[in-house]
């Protein structure tokens, strides 16, 4: 997976999931050194409508699983204290 | 939400999510320092089958509202990086 290109991939990310993969918002989760495999798998459970949200699933609609592997190896590559 | 008593209900959640909330298993998500919303908001949606999780819906079957609030004021209080 390209972390580099799931940075450039996570702009539409970032205004729930905060700048660095911590969240201002209370309700959206965290996705800063999160496990990698973990995340793949819950963007891929939002495009095929396994996991159901309103809000994730169009985001995950239009991602491949390229950008998935490349989404998810870059917030797990991140500090989860958020700096 | 009383944190100790999320503490002492917490023994369920370890095997998998790891002693201090760090997950060993690259499939299972860390959840120390989550957002404490968003850990009780799933542990409501695997308990009532919105989150379909074959091992976390016998999980969260049993707990309470009260349950659920103590685990996740727990989580979210706990150093992210595991420490």
């Amino acid at each position: 997976a390209d972390v580099e290109a799931g940075k450039a991939k996570s702009s539409t990310c970032v205004a729930c999931h905060g700048m660095k993969g911590v969240s201002m918002i209370p309700m959206y989760p965290n996705l800063a050194g999160q496990k990698e495999q973990y995340l793949a798998a819950q963007l891929k459970a939002f495009r095929d409508g396994s996991r159901k949200n309103m809000i994730m699933a169009p985001m995950a609609a239009s991602l491949s699983d390229e950008d998935i592997a490349n989404l998810a190896a870059y917030y797990a590559k991140l500090d989860p204290t958020g700096k």
